[in-house]
């Protein structure tokens, strides 16, 4: 059936940032290959490609470890790692693995292209297959991925529930800048408005790197909130503007510290500037159950594609409607997805720095439909 | 029955920073002590009761809004203030209350203590009664505090989950230095603990205000743990090293972030610190069930002694034993509760930076039965 009949060696590795749910479409995939191939899982993803570091991974091993599809993190190892493309063809030359699949982004996406080419210049055949990952949702061709909808339930809720907290404490600390994952992009910032039902409830302002933030209407903004509800629940991208890196830079932040200081100093309010952190990609309590559903029927489907002899594709999901929420999977050439980036669509968040209501429709699957808006705090009427 | 039989106001206020529970106190109280009494809520906690900012709350209104006690935050507004106790005794003077009940910490109960006093001193009959509610469980006489466990229930989880995020991409990210609340004692530091099981588990190093941190043991620790594992996962508590305060100070940040600049500055590993932030004190996907429980029951509890003419005193959970769980409530005279610290016991947390058994026992029914630690991860075994 396969093209490769002389070989039922299958490679499959994690790449990249993990997310909380990037093992269920891992253990999706195992589950649906094994026993009948030979597999191997890639350690420390792409750098356990260059470097030949491959683990087999039996019926039995998977069995065992099974409950690790519903831990977050990489089961096998992801990461970053550059290596020159010939390096990961030679590996799996010198294994005889003809079938590689990688769990990744936009960048994983555009190494499978490279891998794939490389091995047909070479004259080697190579079947590879992607399967999306990201919290960031930047990937082109799927409705969304994997990792997002636990990610963006995170953030709906913690920054509901952060600017609660405020609400309460607004005769000590005026002004909270919450800062999201989503370097590029804004659908984890545009998230935390989900639970926002009536105009007055936090975030007040969402600002997302589609839209930029320009200081003057920033500063404006944050004033005109903090005059009208006495506190102000402000949530920006990390990508918003160029800031330094944490992992380099001692003492800089990201740009809500940075927003949070100018706030600080030019309009004289108590200002916090808040990161969001790893727990955007990783809290378990948060996890959306739809989510892992789609991250371990994606590591299905790309499974039996593979057992098709198909390569030289993403699995991505389509969107058929979102009342009730019906999609398909279907598969989308490494082409139309490496090096392009999904943006928030102009609608779906205003130029007042809220989100519309198209955007609310299309998340509640995503993040879960047992989420509900909080009933308004002691309404003004009470507090006079 | 009462002291008081010519008036039946009760006023009742939140104060200091709000936990994710303490409108469970606060609807338990009220459920409890209405239609009987005519009860007034303080706005914005002290403040409220300085400048006579206080809300009729009728057993409707009440019953209007019995979600709330389910929301974070403080229902009536909470936060910091200061002012002369005598403002406090005039309002209640003037409206005729002659029962006080305040939901706070260590401060708060040192706030009781003084009103109760100059009332008598003014010749005012007043009675005045004290709820708990602390995340930094540092309150006195009492075996926790309602707010702490749903704080520990979060960073339990969330450092067990960015540690095993951190884990898999150990080939890019070497340390990481999660930062819990805890200004003058390591209860929170010391739970996110409690989800590890082998020694090898993350966090690896746990660092606590008790025990304090020198510089050169932290760094020669913290090498050896990345020397050993390839990985680091930290935890410190905010009070372990005077820092700047962020709603202040612009740029510089918690000690976390001081001490991952010192690793990378030190050891040249990539380091990132991050605060878990407010999230511990109002994360409601995080809220531990049993914590809610008691923050209503110490409400009901107030409500009762309130209403037998008792004051002077806080209410207390006094535990009878860890398995199984079971306590009980009981009043303790704020002289023996305000201006103290509860500090972490010396066998609770070990000079190697781990936490002992005890601990962990003292801490599960607080945090809720159903957490469980993480199978080991793809074991050394198989990644040879």
């Amino acid at each position: 059936m396969t093209a490769f009949s002389d070989s039922n060696r299958v490679a499959v590795g994690q790449v990249g940032g993990p997310t909380a749910v990037i093992n269920a479409s891992l253990f999706g995939f195992l589950e649906e290959v094994l026993p009948r191939y030979e597999v191997y899982g890639l350690l420390d993803g792409l750098q356990g490609l260059a470097e030949g570091r491959l683990a087999p991974l039996s019926a039995s091993t998977v069995e065992r470890y099974r409950k690790a599809s519903e831990t977050p993190g990489a089961w096998l190892g992801a990461g970053r790692w550059k290596a020159r493309t010939e390096e990961y063809v030679i590996t799996l030359k010198e294994r005889d693995i003809h079938r590689l699949v990688l769990i990744g982004g936009n960048g994983t996406m555009w190494s499978c292209l490279e891998i794939e080419r490389l091995a047909e210049e070479m004259g080697y055949e190579l079947a590879v297959l992607g399967i999306p990952k990201t919290v960031d949702n930047d990937l082109a061709e799927t409705d969304h991925a994997p990792g997002f909808g636990s990610a963006a339930r995170y953030v709906a809720t913690i920054v509901r529930d952060i600017s609660r907290d405020l609400e309460s404490v607004r005769n000590f600390e005026a002004v909270r800048v919450l800062e999201t994952m989503g370097r590029n992009v804004g659908w984890l910032a545009a998230s935390s408005g989900y639970l926002k039902r009536r105009a007055d409830d936090p975030p007040h302002l969402i600002y997302v790197p589609e839209q930029g933030l320009r200081q003057e209407e920033f500063l404006e903004a944050v004033k005109e909130v903090h005059r009208e509800r006495g506190y102000a629940a402000v949530v920006v991208s990390e990508g918003l503007m160029p800031h330094e890196n944490p992992l380099s830079q001692p003492l800089l932040g990201g740009v809500s510290r940075e927003l949070a200081a100018l706030v600080r100093e030019e309009l004289g309010l108590a200002a916090r500037g808040e990161l969001l952190g790893m727990g955007q990609r990783s809290h378990s309590l948060s996890v959306s159950l739809q989510d892992r559903r789609e991250a371990r029927e994606l590591g299905r489907e790309a499974a039996r594609l593979m057992r098709s002899g198909t390569g030289g594709c993403m699995v991505a999901l389509a969107r058929i409607s979102s009342e009730p929420y019906e999609y398909e999977i279907y598969p989308v050439p490494f082409e139309r997805v490496a090096g392009k980036e999904r943006t928030l669509p102009g609608e779906w968040v205003h130029s007042d720095h809220s989100i519309g209501e198209g955007f609310r429709k299309w998340l509640k699957p995503l993040v879960g439909e047992d989420l509900e808006a909080y009933p308004a705090n002691l309404s003004e009427e009470i507090r006079r």
